[in-house]
């Protein structure tokens, strides 16, 4: 975990965030602070991905529209919460570029370099007058400045704020990975409803910045179930400022994107961690799998299910409801084959083996159940692939929490 | 529905149930009764649909096993609640197996006229002792005579008994098609975690009887879902007795099947009812789709959405969660031509025209999801087919209700 209080963003990039009167729901009470500005002096390469949800937010939208043009000249992102700015039509979208021109204006340079978020309660209209008014608050000294808060900025129901920094050697160069998150329901791949600002001060060409964001995406975002919804507006920017002046490319590459994807993991298990009514974290792991798309949907399937992330808040040992959920997941796995056990992989405890329950310690099991990270693997002895998928537990809270959003 | 006092299986078939001591949870305390026989003096047709989950229960792959080489001379149904017989290997198959044989010679049969049906909780060996002394009692005097009795002895959180009777005329010939299921949580699709024995008085070919239930179910158990989860042992029988003499085939078949059709319905509507924890039934339905299997989808994927089931049960207006389900349905349906509706087709509330909202009566359409059932219409403008399905709100004591099932 990055420590709060000293985290910033990679070299070259600033960050502020002002509460310009978004957030109106009790629901979205955590912070008040609701429009959060990053931006860079320099020309950025960018990379995106988005939600692949038929409905899509106007930033979205918009947002691609963007970045099919301009990849390596972005030099800034605005990002509001309490508004999804979803389903809102040709009016949304107006509202979505209003607010790259305005940010545009604000920070001297064109609106086709300012990038848009949007997340909240999705069917109603921006407040143009106070999106307009916190934009230029933005960039006075009015504003809280510093990346810390504009991770407040963007939480909903989100408990605390979501920040990773990450500093590695490449080629004899310093590099910097440092981002943040906002994500506590309407959670699921493809992507997790989530938005996620990643910066580095390296240098990538625009199609291996891309790359790069997609590989560290698909094993950390689109590995965190929280509820099975998929947002209409789920984004994860990725801006690269060159700052360190690394150009990151061939060799360099693969260390480049595997501590990408450790900040990717960091902030997506921070994501699932606070759910909305979670109480603890829930690692999924599926092994021997045939390969590992297969693992994926085996742990996803138990990450999904009602029934097991009830069990595991209530501390009950009931690993049928695990079985069960492998079983209906569309692997054609072998019942006699499964290993299921809790806890660490150094001091696990075995529930079934072969597919028939052992004679384990049930207050043992029990007890692991209520450890926070639950840990959780399922053997499915076909193969060598496996598959880490991170949920939370379901509690009464998350009814409460999303029975009364909109009123 | 059918008046439970006066609730009869069809001509040629009698029930009974006993209490035999296998529900020990309190989660299963709505009816002490957990072993029930539906049997029959003459030879009866038979047919099956079963769970599609790679994990199945003894008693499913024992039934499987026993219909494909008899499906023309059944007598006997045995069923027990509070232990599901499943992730039991060998052991679980010989239990299956002897509950068979034990019924078969209480009743003078041979055990492959008997199929044997199982619910509750998985990984746990069956207490043969008290399965046997249970069938013994079941064809004495001290058994409770009655289907009402069997149907009650099948529950396991259902609140209450299901039970469904309807009377056809088909070709001059009063048919009757009656049954019972039980169902309250895994409850989803392929089949919905439940258990259904219906019976008829009519005669159908096999292989007629057995495309009449796929039918039947493919409209009806195969559209309510409480939680998502598929369910281990999910089993409907069918069992025609021809006590009626009347043989259904070719140009009766369709009366008989749309009557099947009623029954199966009526019965899935009352499990979404009594979905654990629920206080109402939702019943979503898919208009203006392509054809019925996308139509489906898109309804399934609404029905199963956790946001859309939680502002339901706050009474919740929060339209934007069901478009943004149906966007993540893997449909390809166009944002701009949705239409969506609250109420019945008489008077409906329209919240959504063309993918935006109308100034409906926020008051008026959250009353609507206050309503029993809630009906939601959403129209994908794309085509003629559409589907309905069933499911229930999501309320704060369905994870009371998983969070200690076992324990």
């Amino acid at each position: 975990m990055t420590d709060l209080e000293i985290f910033t963003l990679a070299p070259g990039f600033r960050a502020a965030a002002v509460a310009c009167g978004l957030k109106t729901s009790s629901a979205m009470a955590a912070s008040n602070l609701d429009l959060a500005l990053v931006a860079s002096d320099r020309a950025c390469g960018a990379a995106g991905v988005f939600t692949t949800n038929r409905v899509k937010a106007a930033p979205v939208l918009y947002d691609q529209e963007v970045l099919a043009v301009n990849a390596t000249d972005i030099r800034a992102i605005i990002a509001n919460a309490g508004n999804a700015n979803a389903c809102t039509g040709a009016r949304g979208m107006a509202d979505a570029r209003a607010m790259a021109a305005l940010t545009a204006a604000a920070l001297r340079c064109q609106p086709e370099q300012v990038l848009v978020l949007s997340t909240g309660v999705i069917g109603r209209h921006l407040d143009m007058t106070k999106i307009a008014h916190g934009i230029n608050e933005l960039t006075s000294p009015r504003a809280l400045h510093g990346a810390i808060h504009a991770a407040r900025a963007i939480m909903t129901t989100d408990t605390r704020p979501k920040v990773s920094h990450r500093q590695v050697t490449i080629a004899g160069r310093t590099v910097t990975i440092s981002g943040f998150a906002k994500g506590a329901g309407m959670i699921h791949p493809n992507m997790a409803t989530m938005l996620a600002i990643l910066t580095t001060d390296a240098v990538l060409a625009p199609d291996v910045l891309q790359a790069a964001l997609r590989q560290a995406v698909e094993r950390s975002f689109n590995r965190v179930s929280v509820d099975g919804d998929m947002s209409t507006n789920d984004t994860v920017l990725l801006l690269a400022s060159g700052a360190a002046g690394a150009t990151i490319g061939g060799a360099e590459l693969p260390a480049f994107i595997t501590a990408l994807t450790e900040v990717c993991i960091d902030l997506a298990r921070q994501i699932a961690r606070d759910g909305e009514g979670a109480t603890r974290l829930v690692e999924i792991t599926v092994t021997g799998a045939p390969d590992e798309a297969q693992a994926h949907l085996v742990a996803d399937t138990i990450a999904r299910s009602l029934l097991v992330k009830t069990a595991i808040h209530g501390g009950d040992p009931n690993w049928g409801r695990i079985l069960c959920a492998a079983g209906y997941s569309g692997v054609a796995l072998d019942p006699d084959k499964l290993m299921l056990a809790f806890g660490p992989p150094s001091a696990p405890i075995v529930l079934v083996a072969a597919g028939l329950p052992t004679t384990y310690d049930e207050r043992a099991a029990a007890a692991l159940l209520r450890a926070d990270p639950v840990l959780i693997t399922l053997d499915l002895g076909l193969g060598d692939a496996q598959a880490t998928v991170w949920t939370c537990d379901l509690s009464a809270e998350y009814v409460a929490i999303n029975a009364h959003y909109t009123t």
